[in-house]
């Protein structure tokens, strides 16, 4: 391939240019980064690209643009390139959140330019460029959006891509996406984020010193609760409706629940926890997660 | 020391076998389990016990007697096991929730029998002894309750015991330990429950296959939610009112924050954010958990 330009070189973009590195994929790598921490580090660790001062000036040399930002950051960037790009350009993002995203770059990007939105599923609770690693997206499922923006030679050219790169993917459309990531993404974070912080008002509260004792299941939450704000502020905006009618079904289950132990109702208890078991079944089945017990841990 | 009775072989139980081996801290060790599966697993596995058919023919043998049941079964073994106990037996159990079963124990242990409950921080989402692992304690946390039926000797010896089997103790009363892991351990584990559940009736709804999708974050609940039901069942009635107030505490900040995504209240999101980041810093600062991104996992 040609030139690849990548803006954003945090975890997820730092991870892509070194596997786009590492398997040979473009003659050279762009890197355009905002924030100065970033580009010390990107230095400091000798990643393998050329930084660019001004995007605008190396769109004409790059086949492909990805945009690692996060999503608040895309209508800046888009008003920035937009006289740059041609239809030859192919453009994608990384966002995890989509129609919000596409309508902001619908309504902004100029005509007869493409973009086929990605959403790898994978990332980390750290962030910046130090913790990208080639294997991010090694057997981890990309989603590709079919949209008014897409074409199929783009879909096609990023399929290709995203396989070299070590993805399985699977296109889907924005509305669909954004419904199945607001339960298992989405849902999951903001739980994280929402436990942790009951435990933090409950320490305020009752004077003791919680935290000590999170291995009995707190930990495992925090772990996600520590993952990068402005990205997950980003995408709770973005699909807050979703996101709500994801909130309003886990209340329901939750006072459900509530009631059910209140009432010591041993039937309807039981068969709760016997059933959510068989998701964990599932996941390790679908080699979605380690099947070493505890993550494997200690 | 003497000998020891350990009353249930599963995770925990056999955890306890294998360390007690290890360090040689008994002479004996009697294994005593109803469970017909997992008394064929201990012997294949060859585990380093006497099984006996009756506990109550081996208590005047045992110093120490361990019951590592789940808390539903406490009661009908207090009545087999009542009137061979004596003064000097050392007895102790490690469920997960303490004043319902402080209450059962006190109401049927006959008099003058001393009993200090016990709570190693430490599990896993797999069951049964072929699980169990000599290094389950190490640097874990273990809480001593002082109670109106243990005696300082007792809460010395058991101090003493579970050092050697590599814990770390803190001794507290019953009502300040129900207190600390509703918050900690039993609303995490229920809302990993309700947020797979969630899962599954979006996915019975919607007739979209979400589990493959998992990654985002759900897999992490996955883990939790596949716990031990009986176990689990009997923490959540035995700690019903500590859980219930936990849970109301969880639901207001939930719906706070519904509140605050719809009106893309952008400074309190943040805020939110960057608070519950600072507890994962703390966890690791303490060792409570690994430190590598995504647990190690990839």
């Amino acid at each position: 391939m040609n030139n690849i330009l990548i803006i954003g070189c945090g975890l997820l973009g730092s991870s892509l240019l070194r596997k786009i590195k590492k398997k040979n994929i473009a003659k050279k790598i762009f890197i355009f980064e905002k924030s100065k921490k970033n580009l010390s580090k990107i230095k400091k660790l000798k990643l393998p690209c050329e930084i660019v001062k001004k995007p605008e000036n190396v769109i004409h040399k790059s086949k492909l643009i990805i945009l690692c930002t996060p999503m608040s950051q895309y209508k800046n960037l888009i008003l920035r390139i937009n006289k740059f790009l041609t239809p030859k350009n192919v453009i994608t993002d990384v966002g995890s959140s989509k129609v919000s995203s596409l309508k902001i770059i619908n309504k902004n990007l100029k005509k007869k330019i493409f973009w086929t939105s990605s959403h790898p599923i994978a990332g980390s609770e750290v962030s910046g460029p130090e913790y990208g690693t080639q294997n991010l997206f090694e057997n981890k499922w990309c989603v590709l959006i079919k949209d008014k923006r897409s074409s199929i030679k783009q879909i096609k050219f990023l399929k290709s891509f995203w396989k070299k790169i070590g993805s399985k993917i699977i296109v889907m459309d924005a509305e669909k996406h954004d419904k199945i990531f607001s339960i298992t993404s989405h849902l999951p974070h903001l739980v994280a984020y929402n436990l942790v912080k009951s435990a933090q008002d409950f320490e305020r509260k009752q004077k003791y010193n919680l935290i000590k004792f999170s291995a009995g299941g707190l930990r495992d939450f925090s772990r996600i609760a520590a993952s990068n704000e402005v990205m997950w502020r980003d995408i709770f905006f973005d699909n807050k409706i979703n996101i709500s009618k994801a909130i309003d079904l886990f209340i329901k289950n939750l006072k459900d629940f509530k009631k059910d132990i209140y009432l010591k109702n041993n039937r309807s208890i039981l068969k709760k926890l016997v059933q959510t078991k068989k998701v964990r079944s599932k996941i390790l089945k679908l080699k979605q997660d380690t099947n070493k017990p505890d993550f494997g841990r200690n």
